[in-house]
């Protein structure tokens, strides 16, 4: 039988037509003023954690939020989300631990506790700034710092509880900057890398940035791309071209190809989706996502 | 306002979410019974035209065929075909003038009555042969000849009668061996290619071999996909991320994504404006189409 | 133990810092009036052998002529240049079975006779023209045929006498459409291919022809580029980078790299040697190159 | 007349054969125990300028020491390597403005006071590691910061003392990071990028990364390759291949390309040099990168 590409599949190997569809439902910098379909609070997320269910994602990644939208890295929010998502659907959990501080307490903390079966974990230090084309100046110029011994410190307590780091690199440093953690084994493969295009002061979205970071990585891993703000639909299409993994959400770009506003996850995931059939893949169930993913059981 | 890539697009400048969809409705190589709904007749294809019309297509590519399904190359069933179409819609018209023959008497007869508005033009020579893995033995092995007197006799004619030649590239040489034919001025910018991907003989159905046909091509050059066989969807995603037109079309894959087979090329068209759509860029019009190909006005 | 690229040498892998040096000492199309250094007869053609075996070459490639310098196909030729050739150096032969001509009956005739360590073989069909800029016209247009029954009569013999073909493809399809020739068994691997750039008709020298070509080709396989005309210094740096073996030679390309004319090829070698040993690598002994191309035991 | 990529060269455009090689002197990193070739004071750092100029060095770039080896920003001391330096030859002097701080008011009094033609300016912040294999544990484990607001006052002091920036560049991030300066005016075209390859944090040393590098500075720009460590030779070796320029010297790599310990920067840039003349190019004269550089009258 034939695969997307026009190969005949081999037996044994990772069906190259299976695409897992991550949702990023909500993650903190856009606000309901932005978008009023952004959820807040533990079942609101939990909704759209649903919704993204519904429309063929299998795994959805969660940053947690106060009721009034503000970030929090409250252990006791975390657990709260993992237990509205539960209650709803089997999606399978992937919390965020980036922050720009040096201090990752609160993050082992929720990892350890929560236990969600993925942890997005920042591989590399960059810029982090907005610059105002109107105002011609940075609406904000910081430093996003991810040292080893930073990232070692979340990596150990992943090791500790079986939770899977999803390696998310912004440039291809990050990437290639893995090495030393193999070595040490603390990082252990088979790897889940994520590939986020086109923030300032990161890899921006080219096909040949895809091609690269790909290149980079150890053979036989799993990538995904995140195509941050516009252009975010041409690098979906282009990582399912490229057999990636694909995430969307209302975390990565607020709209639809058509330049409508998302009133929720839903219609994102849709739209992927669609793009996932289209290129004659198809979306992973949540089973053979934990299969391809190395998630092992259902906890 | 964004593009589809995510950068700022630039007045004056070809709109880079525009994507010209051309049906190839027939080809000569498979048949009804592979297929029941490939047309033969005059009338029959100018039903599938309508259909790609309908279904968001803004050029037709098209072979004659006797009514027994055979090819044809003959003027008067061309003239047929145009006057069919014409009455049932204004899509634009692109007559194939493959042959396997040094001959093309006929083809440069049915250019200069029929004056389609593009022409289909093969570049290059190639080995043209059909292996049997069943029977490890080939159906056929010959050569398909494609020399620079036989281009610059129908390039002539094009010249003639206003008549735009599609460049159809089965091989990176034939991209890049259009050097002389741009010295001795029988070819003229801006220029119109065709990428067939993934005849054996010719280049294959790599996202790769897309990037490097569009390096060759002359700067500022419209080019589009054909992606034959099983991988077509994937190369016409490939493209449209890469900025190109693309074509569908029962001549080039007779499957849907999901692998069914089309009924008619109405839902293959259905299909890939829907791909147009989904990476943020939409179908051309017919009069969009025009004015990106420098075709003129319409006759 | 690092190699030219940084990383670590791993035992019981092709060392990649090791490079063979191919030169094609005379060829068929220049002659005594562009370049008095080329050789026709088998002495003169030996001499050149051994010229390029002391500068640093393993292997050379070898077309045979007539005394007036005229191309010849002739067994008795081939045999006397072996033999000259061995009287003077161990180096590794590889015999042209170019033609344009169907009929390889000749060639059969040498490989079979002569047994060269390798045979190099044209992988497709393309056109065979050249261009006068000056006259805006073609000195000639021919079609160069390379069926597959041609190929396959080719390998058959080369197979049965034990001689190593040199799959020498001009473009993409050539590399590709090596499949079903695998697929019968009438091709074995380890495969030895030959990337020829820039010839018109074929694909033109870039760096991404290359790394395309590359891709194609089956992994594991040992290549060399083959850099025509002008540019051809710059190929040769390609593939060193790339981790290719290279060619070099009067049949290849007249000049030195500062655009003098070369006297022999052994200044052509010289130059190419030392590319090799300034990008980190050095030049294979004819041992070394016997084993990296699987060519057996010297005969 | 052809270029080194076989193309006809244009008149009135950069001419692409022209190479300017920079020689990277002494860097602050490595020390006479591991080299003894590395000069510390200024007459030593300006001798082994001289060496790297009768090798056919134009620019050398410069990092100040202390006579014990370590490092120092002091304006005084580069005031004096400047006049050593013009008291030897007339080489173009590029000066470091790296600092692991925050604070750049020592570069900022050198830069205006020694009025170097260049400035090198570190685009982009990452991290800054150094690993041992040996040990499984990192040497040092900390963030190279270089925020917008630190890069925009070394800018504005360039600016005003007429001083060129070279950007340098360790990742695809730091060179597409260059939009919001340019939008400010605060960064001016034509632009000159060092890409830096190799470093632990950084882009990885592939021919790949130099091509997706060119890819996204702007259109025009000139560029560098600054291959550091094991692989620099076949990294100098891709830029010439690409086009590029190209930078040696004991900052970068302590060591000839077949492995023995360069004595000094003219062994380094003589190998340099012969690499540029083998592919087809020449190296520019202290005239010629000027002009190349846009870098104005001799002061
Ligand atoms: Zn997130
Ligand atoms: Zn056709
Ligand atoms: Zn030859
Ligand atoms: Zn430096």
């Amino acid at each position: 039988m034939k695969s997307f590409t026009g190969e005949t599949k081999k037996p044994g190997v990772r069906d190259p037509d299976i695409c897992v569809v991550t949702c990023a439902v909500t993650g903190v910098l856009a606000n309901r003023r932005q978008n009023p379909g952004i959820p807040y609070t533990p079942a609101e997320i939990a909704d759209e954690c649903k919704r993204a269910y519904d429309a063929g994602a299998s795994v959805v990644h969660i940053h947690a939020r106060n009721d009034d939208g503000g970030p929090t890295f409250s252990p006791a929010v975390f657990a709260r989300i993992k237990e509205e998502v539960r209650a709803r659907c089997p999606i399978i959990l992937n919390f965020s631990t980036g922050t720009i501080l040096d201090d990752v307490t609160d993050q082992c903390t929720y990892v350890r506790e929560s236990k969600p079966e993925i942890a997005a974990l920042n591989m590399g230090t960059m810029n982090y700034a907005k610059y105002s084309p109107k105002r011609k100046q940075f609406d904000f110029d910081m430093v996003f710092p991810n040292t080893y011994s930073k990232i070692i410190k979340l990596l150990e307590v992943m090791n500790e509880v079986g939770v899977k780091p999803e390696l998310e690199c912004f440039d291809t440093g990050h990437t290639n900057g893995i090495a030393p953690l193999l070595d040490m084994g603390v990082l252990r493969p088979p790897l889940q890398f994520s590939f986020i295009m086109n923030v300032l002061g990161g890899i921006p979205g080219h096909v040949e940035s895809l091609q690269l970071q790909t290149k980079i990585m150890p053979a036989g891993s799993e990538w995904e791309v995140i195509g941050i703000s516009h252009g975010a639909w041409r690098m979906i299409a282009a990582a399912l071209v490229l057999g990636g993994n694909i995430r969307c959400g209302l975390e990565d770009h607020l709209y639809l190809p058509n330049g409508e506003m998302a009133t929720s996850n839903g219609p994102l995931v849709e739209t992927a989706v669609r793009l996932v059939r289209d290129v004659g893949r198809r979306p992973a169930t949540v089973e053979e996502a934990r299969e391809i993913l190395s998630l092992g059981a259902p906890r």
